[in-house]
């Protein structure tokens, strides 16, 4: 059994695939940029003002001004401001020559020939000066940035319509167990319905990862070898879910050991969730996860999805870590594991745990909007103590 | 000018579109549930081991037990086990009949002839009893429901394979600016590229609309009327970006004059993003946002995704409010609008402000997780102090 730290570092020496596509910007959400955006204008590009006033002289600010004219955004004004003279300005429109600085609206009276007084005490330049937010050439997203709303507008400004990004990595996957049925049926006696096939389908196209699922295989062990076996080198990540019904420690590792793989993880210091297998054969990397959706779920979160993310070179690839005020005091008997527990996020914005019966409970998670993280050897959270939050 | 919470009043007056479709479970992803999920079977739906070890009747542990078969899960024994008896069970795998408790591998031990040895003091069941989690009939996921990668799991626990989803409200929008061009191109004078569109794209896709971008319009009355009419009644939401160039305040809201419509809101207590424009003609919501992409972002999160949210029949439709520590001080001169300060969570779990130069600085979300909320009248938040944050 390793830490979580541990597996951690194992993450963070995965090789990123740096396989590159070229994607229309408005289809490019949540893909992982492969390349650096560099700005190609200085960003404002040109000397703009920040209010709706008037354009003028500072040193005239005393005197009554002439409205030379009027400009909206959009409009360039070549001639040059004379002493006494002013524009109307609106925001976002560039200063005529001449002009070092805009008069709000609000400061200003016009009298009935139409002449500009500035009627307050002292005023700000109100321009957005040219570069001042970003110089041409700058790095203004960096590789391996996830794709967010913000950064279209950014990629947008900069005139980046085809944004590089990295491939998704391909992860094909089955569920093991021979109690388990396809949810479109009605289970009998001892069987149950395949409840996490669709939770990974779901957690794996959120990570951004191209999904194949391969169906239900029951636990045996020949079939279950010769599943992995001729899927190796067809995708990036294999993943096999379950394995319970012939004990979690021992069907799977065996059945990775027949097939020649390497196994890094066989355990992670954690609960729920400590049975977890890492392992890899001909670079492609291969994870058992367990049959309970619960410790499922939270094994994808804390070691697949932040592989995932790695393989497609993401710059920031474990979840992050929210401090957050605990709603309700939180104790356990013994605990030399790290400790996730399911809470919502209340009307305080605190984390509350939800109802969990263990990992078995199914439903648990539907109020769920993360874990709280409890480390190892640590047995009570106060009430309003500040912890770590996942968010899920 | 209204409060950020009569505006949340408004919005929780909307009604929603109340038109639903069926969609493959697997699909279902991020869509809002139109009916609760109710159990079909009992859950578990009989009594199981919860551990791999031993099922044996407890009046018998200070005995030997004679070990009669091994029951993997998904198989069913209907013989009755008697006293003195035993079987090998797994995790997941129903109980015999006639055993009340199942006792751990690790406090057993086994003689040379087979016979399973009780060496602990005492043991607990370890089953998990039919029913315990949830009964059949049970509400176990609520309409307006998001459906996240957890609900999946439930639903497909329950058989539901084709959850009834509320249908994506439909976005026509255009953006206003005689100084924009699309960022195919190369901005000469004072022309800007129009990173609006790009991001709202992105906003409304993941607030679960079905967006219709429309391209650039200029500042013409006439035209800016034209397209709002044509459009009425054809999309649930028309919105509109922008406007600056002939002054926020005014423009747009001559023209939903002009076209007839209600205006509810034109401007919120907030910074940035003041001037903002809800209005209402024949059942179509109108948007006006500012043409500054980061107070249009802000607006998008503060009003209109609520809206969308809310159309949609999600039962919760304002954004989630996080408490978090503040990574530095925050420090404004006078403060009567409610104040949203960019921010990215840092190392520690806390909000760390970014730069930000103003509602211009099309940059300042590069690196932002949220916004922290300061409350209109508050000044000064220290470090280290509790704030609420909005996540993005």
């Amino acid at each position: 059994m390793i830490t979580i730290n541990e597996s951690n570092l194992i993450v963070a020496k995965i090789k990123p695939l740096e396989v590159t596509e070229k994607i229309g910007l408005n289809n490019s959400l949540d893909r992982i940029l492969a390349n650096p955006i560099v700005a190609d204008i200085d960003q404002p590009s040109f000397d703009k003002s920040a209010m709706d006033g008037y354009a003028c002289k500072r040193k005239d600010l005393q005197k009554p001004m002439k409205v030379v004219g009027v400009i909206a955004a959009g409009t360039v004004v070549n001639e040059v401001v004379q002493t006494g003279e002013c524009y109307r300005i609106f925001t976002g429109a560039p200063l005529p020559p001449g002009t070092d600085c805009v008069i709000m609206q609000e400061d200003t009276t016009v009298d009935s020939n139409g002449l500009v007084y500035f009627k307050a005490e002292k005023t700000k330049d109100n321009i957005c000066y040219c570069g001042e937010d970003t110089k041409a050439g700058k790095i203004v997203v960096e590789a391996g940035t996830r794709i967010r709303p913000q950064h279209l507008a950014i990629m947008a400004s900069y005139g980046v319509v085809e944004p590089t990004v990295t491939k998704k990595p391909t992860v094909t996957f089955f569920c093991s167990g021979s109690e388990l049925i396809e949810p479109t049926d009605k289970p009998q006696g001892a069987m149950i319905r395949n409840s996490n096939a669709s939770q990974l389908i779901g957690q794996l196209t959120e990570a951004g990862a191209q999904v194949n699922y391969k169906g239900i295989i029951s636990d045996d062990f020949e079939l279950v070898s010769q599943s992995l076996k001729s899927n190796i080198g067809k995708a990036d990540i294999i993943i096999i879910t379950g394995g319970a019904s012939v004990g979690d420690f021992d069907f799977i590792p065996s059945v990775l050991k027949n097939i020649g793989a390497e196994i890094r993880i066989s355990a992670l210091n954690m609960q729920p969730g400590k049975p977890v297998l890492f392992a890899i054969l001909n670079n492609t990397l291969i994870f058992g996860l367990s049959g309970n959706p619960v410790s499922s779920f939270l094994q994808f979160k804390v070691l697949v999805e932040p592989v995932i993310l790695r393989l497609s070179g993401a710059n920031s690839f474990l979840p992050t870590l929210v401090k957050i005020p605990l709603a309700k005091e939180i104790v356990r008997k013994k605990g030399n594991r790290q400790l996730y527990i399911p809470v919502g996020i209340n009307e305080l914005g605190q984390a509350e745990p939800v109802r969990f019966n263990g990992s078995a409970h199914i439903n648990a998670l539907n109020l769920a909007n993360g874990f709280v993280v409890v480390k190892p050897n640590i047995t009570i959270l106060k009430s309003d103590e500040l912890v770590y939050m996942i968010l899920i």
